[in-house]
């Protein structure tokens, strides 16, 4: 199953099902671009919790080295952003890149969940831009000028219940029609439940709360007026425009 | 003015009036330390944005550097705590310490607030522990297994309004009784207004959403069963019992 959470004409915010790209609910099917729908973020997370370094070819083009457990971070709720936003990064930085990313939405609350019952606590996969102010994120212990930022992580626009999504599902990006990422969840260092299993031992989740799954490579810098694409097998493209002022 | 938020006998969330360890509310009066209230934190923050290294001699105890811009990191909501709440942290870890600091709750939402106008935009004050798993801190980049554990910051019980709280407060720390903190916000590296400029270049604060200052020398480790009261001038004391597995 897929589903598109929207603002309907009457401003009711609402979960349809996604089908040949239509949503619907109730009795109304709406385009996916339909100008009288709002596309929002699949979910209202209290945080999103990003793991860094998990795709080994892009620790060797940052020069970083292979963790021995998850590199964390977090985005608060300000970083969300939906399909079809037009992002406004932080002002008079040299370097703003994109990050093809897997999301995972957490479908229950809860903590010490095992690796072998992670997949339990998943209601479905999203679209994630993981995006980087690397100019801040250089100099800072904690990237919050360099990842936390107000609309640093727009998701969407459809969450895919797991079954829809193959175990090799590429994760690409594209800027302005041109692939830039192409990699592969096969190539994830720590998969899904062992970062679910990790995380919870410290946090607990809130059904919503996102998990960015980490980036493939091949980050590159964005400019005014560019366009990202972010697309998942199975799942769907998510897209935005940045403005870099 | 001060204020306690709190759980009523009948379950309904109440801010009150706090007068002579009293919480007021209605033509109901409730005394603190009452078994009919369940005092909560003074908000419910989407995020808590807090400075690490504000204090020049907490930056000695800890082997750092002076920073030139204040060094932040987050805790998600997964971190709040309230006045008597035990609160049980991560099993297995050596080192768990009390930080003890001045939280300052956000009254409404803003982006790009110059320093000149900063205080317009503080709700008011409140007494913050900025507990931290040293371990797991000392081994990871971002600080999420070693601080936004749950239950990693405790907060309350009072929000004090500004003019309550003299411009020289004290900021205390006491584990059973013993005073191990004691420093004065004059000594802060970068006062309020400038942590209210910088967060707003990057982040949208919204109402309830809190500032965790930083912290005077003093950290120590806490033992199982232990009791950390933080105090801070014209504020008042927060009191946590801790569990460590």
């Amino acid at each position: 199953m897929k589903y598109v959470r929207f603002r309907d004409p009457a401003g009711a915010i609402r979960r349809g099902e996604f089908e040949n790209g239509h949503v619907q609910f109730a009795n109304e099917s709406y385009s996916l671009e339909s100008d009288d729908i709002d596309v929002l973020a699949p979910s209202d997370p209290s945080k999103i919790v990003c793991v860094g370094r998990n795709y080994a070819a892009h620790i060797d083009e940052m020069g970083s080295e292979t963790p021995d457990r998850p590199v964390l971070f977090l985005k608060g709720p300000n970083t969300v952003a939906g399909h079809g936003d037009t992002v406004t990064v932080p002002a008079g930085k040299d370097r703003i890149d994109h990050e093809a990313e897997l999301g995972v939405v957490v479908g229950e609350q809860c903590r010490h969940v095992p690796e072998s019952e992670a997949m339990d606590v998943v209601e479905g996969f999203t679209c994630l831009n993981d995006l980087s102010n690397r100019d801040d994120q250089e100099k800072e212990q904690n990237w919050i000028r360099g990842k936390a930022f107000d609309g640093a992580a727009p998701m969407g626009p459809v969450l895919a219940t797991p079954e829809e999504v193959p175990d090799d599902a590429f994760v690409r990006a594209r800027v302005d029609g041109e692939t830039r990422q192409d990699g592969s969840l096969e190539q994830l260092i720590f998969p899904i439940p062992e970062l679910i299993a990790e995380i919870t031992t410290y946090l607990t989740l809130e059904p919503g709360d996102v998990i960015a799954t980490g980036t493939p490579e091949g980050v590159s810098p964005l400019s005014d007026g560019q366009t990202v694409e972010i697309e998942v097998e199975g799942v769907g493209t998510l897209e935005n425009t940045v403005r870099v002022p």
